[in-house]
């Protein structure tokens, strides 16, 4: 699939859609947990249970890898991307469960000319992260480096 | 080490600290990027030279991940966090390399009695992840529900 790169001059603000899913299994949820957020309720069904989130839940920083996996995959793909300057507005508002696919909506936002790197405009892509039957499990405002085109004349 | 749990009306805005270092060897970055951020530059030393971080450097989330650890061992070990809500103003700020110590600089700040815990309040944990030399390479404001004391009387 050769789609012709996209620049910063080529993003729209207001354009947007949505990815595929990705769906974790429990093993996917436990191997994260153990390397990177060793909590109870990210390890232990019975614990996790008996815990706030009353059953095993996703690390929210694994939930975060996965929304920008899929970003990566399936929209920045064509993107002169640069880098990820942060984000802003990240809300984790339900708990991801094992076997559960999450899709991720996007839509661009305010673009601005200027980046600390040269040559690059900064874009704002809002997310929502969507479970199963479209509940909300996280949003976030990723802001990012966009190359843009050479100054051609 | 059983110091007494500490609830959200024994925080007090302003105070703060710093925790110990942690280390990411080349391994560490490697292995995290390869299960969760697979680019190039978090992957491989000779195309991270020839791309904008000008040499390998770890994946945003796991230094993202890599800092809340941080905080969870060594700053919210004693105190009776329910779990987070979410972050704002996530900034990356400096590549993280291998074999350079991190530590993070935390302070408490706006603490608001409710959330939508029941018998929690909020509280917004700045923080800044601070390599070797005191450079900034992330910094991030968390929010959390913690537990309030029981009412008695």
């Amino acid at each position: 699939m050769t789609r012709p790169l996209r620049f910063w001059e080529d993003l729209t603000p207001g354009e947007g859609g949505e990815t595929p899913a990705v769906t974790p299994s429990r093993e996917d949820i436990i191997s994260f947990a153990r390397d990177y957020d060793p909590q109870s309720f990210h390890l232990d069904e019975e614990a996790a249970r008996q815990s706030l989130f009353g059953g095993l839940a996703a690390s929210g920083w694994h939930t975060a890898s996965m929304a920008f996996s899929l970003l990566r995959e399936h929209v920045l793909d064509d993107v002169a991307w640069e880098s990820n300057l942060g984000f802003d507005n990240l809300r984790w508002t339900r708990p991801v469960r094992p076997d559960e696919p999450l899709r991720a909506r996007y839509v661009w936002r305010e673009l601005l000319p200027e980046t600390a790197t040269p040559g690059a405009g900064q874009a704002r892509l809002d997310v929502q992260v969507v479970e199963g039957d479209d509940t909300l499990a996280m949003e976030m405002s990723l802001l990012m480096a966009i190359r843009r085109r050479r100054e051609t004349g």
